[in-house]
């Protein structure tokens, strides 16, 4: 277990979405953020109190988590000072980069020195089967997107909160660092051996009630050269039921691929589906979720009643708007 | 460097196809492969001179290849017996199984004893990049199939081998074990971390000459449930500008999986074609390559016809009627 609450650790963050792991432990776990950290340069802000080490441990934080992520996922250099200072001061930390803290011996060295413990969450500890694809009883909702970063993890955690408020059967699932952080637990998809991905979705959402929904958190994009092959194991692994399209509309180019152009929502239903139609034959996609965060109210509203409009769906913001046009397509499965 | 020749382990293969390792080597290095050794209860033969270890030492043999994966690919304890003799024997192992010869200790105190290498070819030895996506000079073809073991390794192998005939620039890409152990190096992707997978083959797949053809060993298939990830991460990592369907069209349902039968071949077209265009946009098919082990071969031709009427497209068994048709098919990639 990892002592809560957290200090967030955005260190040199480029921009605001490589501190996507921090910002969701502070949308969902609020009651576990105490505050963020940065360094000189750092251009992301999670919106929470800067504190310094100490403040940060008088205010209860017991654990500092990396909350940035940069482009392959490595513990950078820099970060390092920090890292030690705050093992001296009294902090567990917790990962899930891909390069692990524990093969890092100077943060091995000293967190022994202080008696404090490393966390790297983005280790499979499970020894995962390979898939099957047999069906499985109960119900499975995933959300695919036009690119990474589109809104999927907060679509389903946004829909299992309304689920759960609901009195519904939902499990949120979570597949990346930030879901497992926040949830404490899940599959850490993008860090698992490439034959045994479908495999570890399939027990990630092993069978349950008739009318229980898993929330599968998504992963990358069909769409996204880097991240495909996660994202086609995710379908076929969670053999959904209900697929959700996400989108983040005024995104310019596929995140981190200057050369490369979104595909249309249309594209991503017909592919998603066609693709989601092999394990599942029922699957159907129910709605469509966009990320509005840098779109002003009434434009964004205009932008949902256009797109329900032309793709026959309903379309919502579930963080900023609510998530029930969602959760009540769901009734649409059977 | 693995010491040559080679003495093949069928073990207890179940079916001729889990054997398809060693008969990879027979075929494609005959040279390499002195004969066979079969354990009770194995219902695979790959046509050589079945030999005990002693009569394979004496043939020259040094090394003996586990020549059989059986599901999940592990080093099953029936084994263990006649590895631990071979080793006593005189010979190195090799093996392309997901858990490794090194990891056994009973065969680590044996290999040390008897002064023999345990040779692990699936094990990544490279630190792979994240895939950038980046346009890369030269051209890459790549085969698909409708399910896995439908002949992708073969065709690239056969072309390779035309194209080399013809004083054509190419390089057979090997991307799996058996590939590996033909050709002594190459990418294990199916024991590549997810994240990594599109970076791996973009890494085997370098800049290169505008005249000369990677020729990609396919993995999977899109439509099998249990390794698609692994097939997206190659049509994105390898952006192939020609892609080769592959089928086997006796084969009841897919591999490994009983409740779940076949695309067609227009399906597997079209899906294909449609995300290889995502990483590269001047992608075509230019051909179909069928397996027609399992077919008198007045049915191959008629089926072979058949199918070029239906698709529009160059159709041939490269293994049993030659490359030709799809080498030249290449030369409408400009």
């Amino acid at each position: 277990m990892i002592p809560t609450p957290y200090l967030l650790f955005l260190g040199d963050a480029p921009d605001q979405l490589s501190a996507k792991v921090a910002q969701g432990i502070k949308d969902w776990r609020p009651e576990n953020a105490v505050g963020q950290i940065r360094m000189q340069g750092c251009n992301a802000d999670i919106g929470l109190e800067d504190l310094t080490l100490e403040q940060a441990y008088e205010k209860g934080a017991r654990t500092m988590v990396i909350g940035v992520a940069n482009r392959g996922g490595y513990i950078s250099k820099a970060w390092k000072a920090v890292l030690i200072e705050a093992l001296g001061t009294g902090f567990d930390l917790a990962s899930g980069l891909h390069n692990l803290l524990r093969d890092e011996p100077d943060l091995v060295s000293c967190a022994e020195k202080y008696g404090r413990s490393l966390h790297d969450v983005r280790v499979p500890t499970v020894e995962y089967p390979i898939a099957n694809g047999k069906k499985r009883s109960g119900k499975r909702c995933l959300a695919v997107g036009t690119d990474c970063s589109a809104g999927k993890m907060y679509t389903a955690m946004a829909m299992d909160r309304l689920m759960q408020e609901r009195g519904m059967k939902s499990t949120f699932r979570a597949t990346g660092q930030t879901g497992i952080l926040i949830t404490g637990d899940g599959v850490p998809l993008d860090a698992v051996i490439a034959d045994f991905m479908a495999g570890s979705i399939e027990y990630l959402t092993p069978d349950n009630d008739q009318d229980h929904w898993d929330l599968i958190e998504g992963q990358g994009s069909l769409f996204h050269v880097s991240y495909s092959g996660v994202t086609m194991a995710l379908i076929h692994g969670g053999q959904p039921d209900a697929l959700i399209l996400c989108h983040e509309p005024t995104r310019q180019h596929m995140r981190g691929l200057p050369e490369y152009s979104l595909p249309s929502l249309k594209d991503l239903n017909d592919t998603s589906l066609h693709l989601a139609k092999v394990a599942n034959p029922n699957c159907k996609v129910i709605g469509i979720s966009v990320n509005t965060l840098n779109m002003k109210e009434e434009e964004a509203t205009a932008y949902l009643t256009l797109l329900e409009k032309e793709l026959n769906l309903p379309a919502t913001d579930p963080f900023r708007f609510g998530a029930d046009k969602l959760v009540d397509a769901l009734g649409s499965i059977t």
